[in-house]
């Protein structure tokens, strides 16, 4: 166990704060003599970045990754990736506000209840800025997966829904999803989620947004009952990640609505081929993939920063006001999109490797 | 890492399949010198056991549990406590249907395809029997949080919903939970749960249901951010039970009908304690209890064993059906209740010793 | 982390006290569709059992395992693998002087200290007796072996010390090590060895021993630097076991009298393989196997347990005097060596998983 | 489980090749709000440092230690503490004899063969050079054992033996130990060692060393049987040093020569006291600490790389000879001291947070 790793046989540990000098991440067990493009994670944090469009922070973070370790001569070497981002905007500003006070909706009180002593500036280890290293340790797991076996797998994912505007399921469009501020599968919602998100903005609000999970040309057999089931690591996975609030696969909360004659994805052979007929599983049935797409859905909640004046307390138990200047993203959901891929594809690479220690046999191998 | 483990530590590890001599669990890192009531563990058992209500399935279990280690004169020693109950219906009967067929919804193809040589019968390892001795680990840990300095939590869950009918979410009874065979909060639900499920299951059917749990008089502090938060760990846990589809805290998925100025739970001083008006976040921020009530909600998808024909294939890749005989549960959303409780327990007691271990510095401790 | 379990990816739990009502192991991350052998564990076992000659104790443990789970049709299911061994020999005898008095040399003083209540009976939970369920786990694990593209390897281990009677290292014959009472090497030792035990126990005393384990045809690459290196992980295996005082590896402590021209083992190229010249690093370099033979050695104690009265203190912390009446072994280092074999093989086996673990790469598995 | 960290609760990763960018080390699981002296942390790197003296090697490391996260204000806060050390001394240099060629008794071979690309200037990852991270971790840890309760725990380490050259046992003077540069307890082993190595480095040859550990106010109860007893997880500590050969623990090897009457410390009272009369066990009994000093030695065989000319092979199969050019320590167990502190200081303080987390008992905590 360790508080802040992530993973099984390949390990990822993140460290660093929002405004200290830099935040970094340590992959641990990644595979030798894989070749590794830099320029590769960098375009995968790059979605991430702040400042990306007028939907999100406007913050000036480079997020300008670089290797220390672990990679010779272009390629993986069996020891620990040392990655790190040095942090360029840290202007020392006033922070005597989240100083002193609780921004409701964040994390303050119980870092502040829990730690006593802890870096509050910019939220500090809280801060979603954390996330950016997910980014990185999910690209080199990508790579990782490009190079096994199972390379064809593809992930991808959009949001579906911003406020209670919700795309039309059928209209899943790969090809726009990263044209777009929003990760929007759907072209049609574009416009609608512009306006919405600009009037929450003006009134200094802010808003939540449900995303979608799909992966593709998955194998099956990853994963591994009792406590390592697929769809536990990635409800971990995902639920680790900042504001998260909610995780559900395929059919999710609405399999209420059906009974036991129509919830169970009929198999059936096509062309000598195993099919299913559905995927009310999300493509997992009893924590193994079962071949079909995986497919689950996570809510992110509003912003909780937000401009507009909000009651709350101080760190001397006095009643007061805060309101959070500076530049934030008003639907931190966006932003969210590449770390839950991110933190998706570390989970199938670390199942995969443990999938294949298993592969000793003499038979088999 | 270990597949069929859970918990840091304090970890439980479970073994056996529905069909073969017995299961168990040993459960490890337990404190010495508490008192342990067998009693107390049975009666947990007891709540889960089949066959308590023509609502549940009629199968024959005794589920008696019993320590083989671990506990000496009464109380824990501090040594690994070994769970075991002896299967006693294990009637040798017809498998053949189950063993060339894979039923739709259920384990049995992923299970065949990863581990070629498997316990079929019943199920084997992915049957819902496994749950019991979560319920036994579960049970232990509560007597450990009993023992504890944070005794008073109380840990609670109910159905709040089976197929389409919802509880009114303010009639919350907890004397009534478990004196129903729905675990009903709401005494209006109990004749309109009894006449749907009996309906379905007249029809060969079956049906999901909704579950929410509620912690209450929960310290502040508990989780350890960044990957062992506190709904991380408990995502994990629960998604980790049988035909479980989903997890949400607090205002779960609905708070993407909420925007950042309503969302955010404030907080205000009112006789000098700390009061949060609202509890949209699920008691944890950051992934640390606030000290309000836990609250979360699971869904459980329609039992996928029904007596009604279902279309599938064999083994031998042909198309059939297959019709699932037996004594099913027409609701085992119900029975997960117990489970429920027993994960959310022992991620609780987990996550407190882990939080105790840093309590070793000198003018703290 | 887990107090008692042993291993990675390939993990084995045990649980029970010397005088409960059994003992027990589980093993988890076993591959699955592998032909299990319970004769061939049996076998291991009675290698370790008490009452097998003069030599060791007369206790009369029957050691009778059984296989509850994991195992269907006479193969691995890939699910966890359930040991339990009933105790049979408990007769309900007169423990009041170890219940009251501390025996020199045993861990009654520091379990009663660190657990306060805990199962004195027989050394409860510090007894050898747990080795036996190390022994089980071991020789599940050498199948695991033998089914593996590496089933050549081949672990041996002989006592080459009791007292200060030290056989000639170049006579080792492994045809004679378990056809004698003292698992020698060397013919010449075992009249010796004879009368050198029946001496001490005569006096009421006991001797130590010094166990060589040798690891032949094993393949080069296994062990995974800096924190899980062969060696380490060995060592750690080895000090585990009761009464160990030290291991050593290759030319071990005695590489202090070579010099930096003589201690590296030189290589060279014979017909067109590689040789190693010499072993002074026991065939392990940066903690990888080197493909040469393992050798290492580790010391066991003189059993604690002896006749003669020996000075000590109470509970109610008196001076008192303690005779440990009953039946022990006269030099316990005898009964190491089959454990000291089961837990070689289990590090190796979870080792090479976990190198395995890594061949995923397209051109590589 | 994860290659590259070390320890349970209290975790370190570290990271970097001995040639590359950087070298550093995240510990996770440090309690908040400890003062953290950098200076302690710098000093004892110094203490490692190669340069110090003529009898170590004489490369220019700066070994400037920099905390790039976890500490605010001045304090601990919780989160991962983040080290890196920059190298300064890369100079470019002609690699290709050890890029082409394995140097008796190193890594290159097994690295070689495992990982196939591997960063091979200097050592790569299998460099001594990884050790100053454990020293920056073993720093911090004695920091927190500092601000326990159990800040009276003293960790002593000396060289007892170079070549055949052993200090008198008796002669243990703690004030002599750093003010000397062999870290000799004993003064009259310092000219003797003096000219023993610098004849040794006339003959472009190399000396192995044997070190002591001693821990002394050790508290009772540290430890946590079967597999995660003291002497245990010391083993698996110390044995992950590079060069280390062998360890034990109180009389250790030479137990062999004692019987079962003299090899168990008795125990008595004295002024209501525990008292034990010898220390053969080296303070720990059944895997715990007994109260007792901590005592254990390990070997560290003399330094592979030697000026002198030996025999050896190439990449490419062909034998060759290799004289290591360059600046190498004579006898590289001297360096290896405050390494082994290091990691006797990190052992100790995870044990002692595990043992504390047990302590949530109403009437015990």
């Amino acid at each position: 166990m360790s508080h802040n790793s992530f993973g099984n046989l390949l390990k990822f540990t993140t460290w660093g704060e929002s405004h200290g000098e830099a935040i970094g991440c340590v992959v641990d067990g990644f595979p030798a003599n894989i070749k590794i493009d830099v320029k590769y994670i960098q375009k995968k944090l790059d979605l991430r970045k702040p400042g990306q469009s007028k939907f999100t922070t406007q913050r000036n973070e480079d997020d300008k990754i670089k290797i220390l370790s672990g990679v010779f001569e272009g390629k993986s070497t069996g020891s620990p990736i040392s990655f790190i981002i040095y942090n360029t905007d840290q202007k020392s500003k006033d922070y005597s506000d989240i100083k002193n006070k609780f921004r409701p909706g964040h994390a303050d009180y119980t870092y502040w209840s829990k730690y006593k002593n802890y870096d509050y500036r910019g939220g500090g280890r809280s801060s979603a800025r954390e996330t950016a290293m997910r980014v990185a340790a999910g690209a080199i797991s990508e790579i990782l997966i490009q190079n096994s076996k199972y390379k064809k797998i593809k992930i991808e994912s959009a949001v579906i829904q911003i406020g209670s505007e919700r795309i039309d399921g059928l209209k899943w469009d790969s090809k726009i999803i990263n044209k777009n501020p929003f990760f929007s599968p759907d072209k049609k919602m574009i416009p609608i989620w512009e306006k919405l998100i600009l009037d929450h903005r003006k009134k200094g609000s802010s808003l939540g947004a449900i995303i979608e999970v799909r992966v593709s040309n998955m194998p099956v057999n990853i994963g591994e009952p009792i406590y390592q089931k697929l769809d536990s690591e990635l409800s971990k996975a995902i639920m680790s990640i900042n504001a998260v609030k909610g995780i559900e696969f395929g059919a999710g909360f609405n399999i209420i609505e059906q009974d036991g004659l129509t919830s169970s994805d009929k198999m059936e052979i096509k062309k000598n081929k195993i099919k299913f007929l559905t995927n009310n599983s999300g493509g997992i049935l009893g924590g193994i993939s079962s071949g079909q797409d995986i497919v689950f859905r996570y809510v992110v909640k509003p912003t909780s920063s937000v401009l507009a004046k909000k009651e709350t307390i101080s760190k001397n138990k006095k009643n007061t006001t805060i309101s959070t200047k500076g530049r934030h993203d008003p639907c931190v959901g966006i932003r969210a999109v590449p770390v839950g891929i991110a933190m998706t594809a570390f989970v199938l690479a670390d199942l995969i490797m443990i999938d294949n220690s298993k592969k000793i046999i003499k038979n088999i191998s």
